[in-house]
């Protein structure tokens, strides 16, 4: 499978490069409007996400968000 | 391996959803400003994109772009 982990820096923070875990074995992340995404495990657990993505790592299953 | 395959579909095109192939196996995926993207394939190749993403779904190995 071959979900991410998706982590979360809060705004602003530059030397935070890792974040924090927001939520595992994300399979589905669908824009909802400006800086708002709907994310989906494939546990089927939803979370929403206000932020922009910083970067992804799709081979380290990574995706890092900054929050807004 | 966990990559994905970019689509795009042209800026205000409602009913393509499945886009047109973009670039394969991509691994890295960073913004660059407001709706610029610089993305990395696992072979080492590189592209810009200048879009936004609609819709990714990583266990389909899927990332599907808005071009603009």
């Amino acid at each position: 499978m071959c979900e991410s982990n998706i982590y979360v820096i809060p705004s602003g923070v530059e030397d935070d490069e890792d974040g924090e875990l927001f939520l595992e074995a994300v399979d589905k992340l669908m824009p909802e409007g400006e800086d708002v995404w709907r994310v989906t495990s494939i546990f089927g657990e939803q979370k929403i996400i206000n932020g922009r993505i910083k970067s992804m790592h799709l081979v380290d299953h990574k995706i890092l968000f900054e929050l807004r």
